[in-house]
């Protein structure tokens, strides 16, 4: 499918005619469930989940086949201001070990079929320091979007979307702040392990951005350009294309969940065609999820960031569908109690 | 290799002389852990998890690649007192269902690359109704552990074991309560779906069947013997020959748990092989791992047996292995901070 996407403009109004669930799939789908070979209702949350899936592919008996990961890296300019335990070399070292195979991610993709591409964004030219004014400008923010746009294949059956970008913590609590309000320290954790010292520092970070971009209000779209980061905007950019293409999503831990809180600020119901695959250890993880309604799959206390969370839940997810699509009814089988 | 069975007594003795896990091993995965490309910590959970399999593989870089998943089979006589939404052919029906491939755990088992063994243990022989003395008497018990113990393939690397069984949830919840007291309620939960009205009645049941076999005290052989069903004693059977294999296991729901908790009682850290899969939508079945000290990997409010939360939550094992066996370190990956 040729959905281009050359302005914001454009971006902002794919989001206002976001595809909704199929009703009719999600009804066929409900109906063959109460058929298979089980209990009503004992396969519990996996029974929602598969419908839900089914409802997003237009498919009472679908097959999760093509599953896709992306990770997208970016640089943070708001580093030069001590938030992070690590040096931004470590962006594209790990970009590095994306491509050869070495990350986590790429086991977990692997572990579950799917495809992985990684995309990083300008790791030469960080986003500009948040607490001085915008991280990017409209050309900027538009070629963040697009990239991840342009990263969704339309043949996936399932997207995760993952990040790596020294900083991005920080991005995405000042994004909170902004979208939600509260105090900074509400929305501020250690990110890949900062101490108590640098926490408090952190904070003051988080709220300094947030009041040099005051501007931005709770406009989802401008919270994404103010104070995201290029891989962030990425994520947002492809939530929306597989939003498009009818592609379901699992959402990984706070950064990702941060970059579809501003869909959701900009669109109510924009997250629909995704599930939270895990809560992290991040501190402010479970209260941005309660924002958006979403509970998650998992809670195995990981804050690695790279899609590896959500990665983890297509395991789940997978079984869910295999079960749905593949049981045999009480017809089939010969079992009583149809 | 070739571990015989010719006795319950054997069987006792296998259980007092278990292999520990291999301390060696542990450290050498966590030293492996501690280099691996993520900050320390990152991947919470599937961290310890990774660890624990590595020192009961004895292995400090293992693979998963043969998993197996055991699904046994049995009938209850307790069924004559009316505690069950489902008539006992049933069960008959669902092994053959089972082995056609249209069952829950059929689909997760393949999702997950296991194998799948299903063994009906005398479906025309139901237990002695346990409300009138001992399920089974001994040589009737023996046959049934060596089922179990026999249906483990030497050279699976994961073990999960599921049951099938009109009426086992009461027999389960009579097992809890023999070992652990309090009330007859407090271990009674709806099944695969039981009104309130019949739930009264099962926890009178429950109650009964205890203070009919009050002989057995807290002894978890004879509590398994008197109270449990064939594919219960089958499963703890599976669950005592995996360790002697040094096979890791992951536990399934209330059944599964309580054959396990015989064992625990019988001899301490019976189960330090296995993990819990999930905790079930069966009421007692978060009390019975608290008893066991098991922490559940999932909670999709699953409650229909089968091995099918076990087999859900082998998707979670195989990517903590996966990560910790595939990653490269900092030095492999030229990243800093290792």
């Amino acid at each position: 499918m040729h959905q281009e996407l050359n302005s914001v403009e454009a971006f902002s109004q794919y989001l206002q005619d976001l595809p909704e669930e199929d009703a009719a799939a999600r009804a066929a789908a409900q109906e063959r469930n109460g058929q298979l070979t089980k209990p009503p209702g004992a396969l519990g949350r996996l029974e929602d989940l598969a419908a839900w899936y089914c409802a997003w592919r237009g498919d009472a008996k679908p097959e999760i086949a093509k599953p896709q990961v992306i990770v997208f890296a970016g640089n943070h300019g708001v580093t030069a201001q001590g938030i992070s335990a690590f040096p931004a070399d470590v962006t594209v070292q790990m970009v590095a070990n994306f491509e050869a195979g070495g990350a986590a991610i790429n086991q977990l993709a692997k572990a579950f079929g799917a495809k992985m591409d990684v995309h990083a964004l300008e790791l030469d030219r960080p986003t500009a320091d948040f607490t001085q004014g915008p991280a990017m400008d409209e050309a900027e923010f538009l070629a963040a979007l697009k990239t991840g746009w342009e990263a969704v294949d339309p043949e996936a059956d399932l997207l995760v979307v993952g990040e790596m970008g020294i900083g991005n913590t920080t991005a995405a609590a000042a994004m909170a702040l902004a979208l939600f309000g509260g105090e900074a320290g509400d929305w501020t954790g250690r990110g890949t392990g900062v101490s108590d010292e640098a926490l408090q520092l952190k904070a003051e970070v988080v709220a300094r951005a947030v009041a040099a971009n005051a501007g931005c209000g709770t406009d989802g779209l401008e919270v994404l350009r103010c104070l995201g980061g290029r891989e962030i905007a990425a994520m947002a950019g492809a939530m929306v294309r597989a939003r498009v293409l009818r592609i379901p999503m699992i959402l990984d831990g706070f950064i990702c969940t941060a970059a579809g809180a501003c869909l959701e600020a900009a669109r109510k119901g924009a997250l629909d065609h995704a599930v939270a695959g895990h809560v992290s250890a991040e501190a402010a993880h479970p209260a941005l999820l309660a924002r958006l309604g979403k509970e998650p799959l998992l809670a195995m206390g990981m804050r690695l960031g790279e899609g590896s969370g959500a990665a983890l839940a297509m395991g789940v997810l997978k079984g869910a569908v295999a079960c749905h699509s593949g049981m045999a009814t009480f017809a089939e089988a010969g079992v009583s109690g149809g």
